[in-house]
């Protein structure tokens, strides 16, 4: 018998039926001899909709009756779904984020988890009962209602998953898991059965919208396996694992488990940078106050100038503005020539941990893109990723080029590459 | 400086424009320099879309599970209206009934009112804030959500200005207060300025829309001063109030304060009771058995078959056929011959706490009937109150005229007589 924690996403509980449907899995799996913790979120577009009905009343809603607010959606949820659960004839209970004891700092809208005191939900498992928990919430100090922000119900479902020991966390989504590029862009992708946990943030990292950072960050924290798998299928879905267990489970792993594009950053670069030391310390200093999150760098002296370098840099397309601004005002300041932007860029990533082990896979990424014609403009490494910067007009074939140079391509009957919801 | 509280019902926040009025409301009053607190319920037909919700999922929802789902319309409504406060520039903070202390037993859907442990409210409206509370919930000793039934948030209302002795506890409803009739029925009918406890609650209890009886019993064991008004206009509403202070502050009140009719009770007539003694006794038990509220009876000897009395007595329509399956089946046992029905009478009732001083006042309430023409079937009295059942079809024309004979005709504004939502 094992205790399994399973997460439910807004677009899986959109509606009466939806919750039925997913009722009838929870009860299958309680069934089948496990322990089940259920945590929810809200249904469907609930969250935007009250989030609408604050923009009515207000420009600037107060943070701490934002939070109350936004948690009705959880409330409705949790409640619909322990009652379609009971109809189903498996016992089934509702617990807020502060009845189920998780506690958190007071930053409200993206609170951070301090604890769970899982006493009612253990009682509730071990009276043989199904527990439904209330995502993406919690309660502080001075028992206010808090929200965990962006990934927070992923998070929410990991750190019961944590606390409680479980055997499994599965996250359910709308596709079969984790995709080894997008289907949209690379048809032939295929659902990975197994990767490791830095597997996943270097390629959530970089464009590829699988879990959210946070939720596989504190699984890997507190080494809970995750199950990435669809609500409407039983296949088994993508496992998310430490590097000893995957190593463990899987003898002969792929060097690259995925290929992520990326289109979302910009690139900034300085011409004409003091070659001094500390010359480049001011100018990351300076994007730093403009609040700017710098991915890739590449630094050359430019050998037409003596005692001169050039310095390049990509920030989120978002935040180019704010940064750009930030730097013109501080040019004198830096001693800097010329600023040159380049709004759009593509950024290919390839990921995976059997890189460290095997060699010649740059080489064949490099060859892959000479083949295609597609010019590299900056790259950049960790241990188990290397990122090229190419033109976007030849990102996606690149992404299929590599997929296919890798020998990733699979017959996919994916359709839709979708995230799992907040 | 008075500590005011104000209950809005659901109709008064319907949506952000309504919760936007509203709140300039509680803005105003608090800068008047009253502190304030306010008790909200779920905007419009929230809770009935959730009850509908819960109906698409399941045939027999959980109480608890009911309760954590209906309770999320109050959270909405109160995050909402805090939000239009502070955005009317007065520091505003919305509670959920836990947060806010209201500690309740466990009969979920219909709990009842333990204590209430209002030290952070106080703390609120002590920091110079108006503390928004949400109407018709609290929390039992398990930490459980549950909601305290029809009437909840008037009796929300009133336990907190009974719990943080407030001046006094404002019912804000769409008309100005109550009225001396029913308006669609007696044209004539104006808003009573003053009323006590006792009329209030005869009025409520014979058919009159006023407020639930469980907040103005509640108000009369804590001598909370009510005033019941309009939240579309300044004008003071009906005051309910104490016997001693309504005498105090209304020196030469009507002998009659308002008329209330009732068209929702049947008439049963049993012929032929044993007339011996415990018969009547029997027949009583049996209705209570069937769980039949009896309103009037009237018993008496049939002087053409000695030794046998017929009893009649009115029960509401809705539990008619109950009752009379059960006095059916139980015939033998009771020793009756016959059971007749009349499933449609009507209830004409007259109440005032002067009627005990006065004379004369079934005089001019019989004349009045009888220059209709409308014939008397039973009479039924309390020390404030007559009340007689008459054919339905001249009720309305009776109520105008008996309202008519006790001088309570105004010119009304009125159009719509109203509830004050849960």
């Amino acid at each position: 018998m094992a205790l399994v924690v399973q997460k439910f996403g807004g677009s899986s509980v959109a509606d009466a039926a939806s919750i039925k449907r997913v009722a009838k899995r929870i009860a299958e799996t309680k069934r089948m001899g496990n322990d089940v913790v259920v945590v929810v979120s809200a249904m469907g577009d609930t969250t935007d909709e009250l989030i609408d009905l604050a923009e009515e009343v207000t420009t600037k809603p107060p943070s701490r009756e934002m939070d109350i607010l936004l948690t009705a959606g959880e409330r409705i949820s949790m409640a619909l779904l322990a009652m379609a659960v009971t109809e189903e004839g498996i016992e089934a209970h509702a617990y807020t984020g502060q009845q189920a004891g998780l506690l958190t700092d007071d930053k409200y809208g993206q609170a951070s988890i301090l604890g769970i005191i899982p006493e009612r939900i253990l009682r509730t498992i071990k009276d043989g009962a199904v527990a439904i928990v209330a995502g993406f919430q919690g309660v502080n100090s001075q028992n206010d209602v808090t929200t965990l922000g962006r990934g927070g119900s992923d998070t929410t479902a990991v750190a019961f998953a944590a606390a409680l020991h479980a055997d499994s966390c599965e996250i359910y989504t709308d596709v079969d898991g984790v995709f080894s590029a997008d289907p949209r862009v690379v048809p032939a992708a295929g659902h990975v059965a197994l990767m490791t946990y830095e597997e996943t943030l270097e390629l959530a990292a970089h464009g590829a919208k699988v879990l959210h950072l946070r939720a596989v960050e504190f699984a890997r924290k507190f080494n809970v396996p995750l199950h990435v798998r669809s609500s409407f299928s039983n296949k088994e879905g993508t496992w998310i694992v430490s590097e000893n267990l995957s190593q463990q489970k899987a003898m002969e792993a792929p060097v690259i488990t995925g290929v992520a594009h990326d289109r979302s950053q910009s690139k900034i670069s300085i011409v004409g940078v003091p070659d001094v030391p500390g010359a480049a310390s001011k100018i990351f200093a300076a994007v730093g106050r403009a609040d700017g999150n710098i991915d890739m760098i590449v630094q050359n002296t430019a050998l037409s100038t003596p005692g001169q370098s050039n310095i390049s840099f990509t920030v989120p397309r978002v935040q180019l503005d704010t940064v750009v601004e930030k730097l013109r005002a501080d040019r004198s300041d830096l001693g800097i020539k010329e600023i040159q932007v380049t709004e759009e860029i593509g950024i290919l990533s390839i990921v995976g941990a059997g890189m460290r082990s095997h060699s010649g896979v740059s080489a064949k990424l490099f060859t892959a893109l000479a083949e295609l014609g597609a010019n590299i403009d900056m790259i950049s490494t960790s241990e188990i990723r290397i990122s090229v910067v190419v033109a976007p007009d030849v990102l996606e074939s690149a992404a299929r080029a590599v997929h296919t140079a890798f020998g990733l391509d699979q017959e996919s009957d994916a359709i839709v590459y979708g995230g799992t919801g907040r």
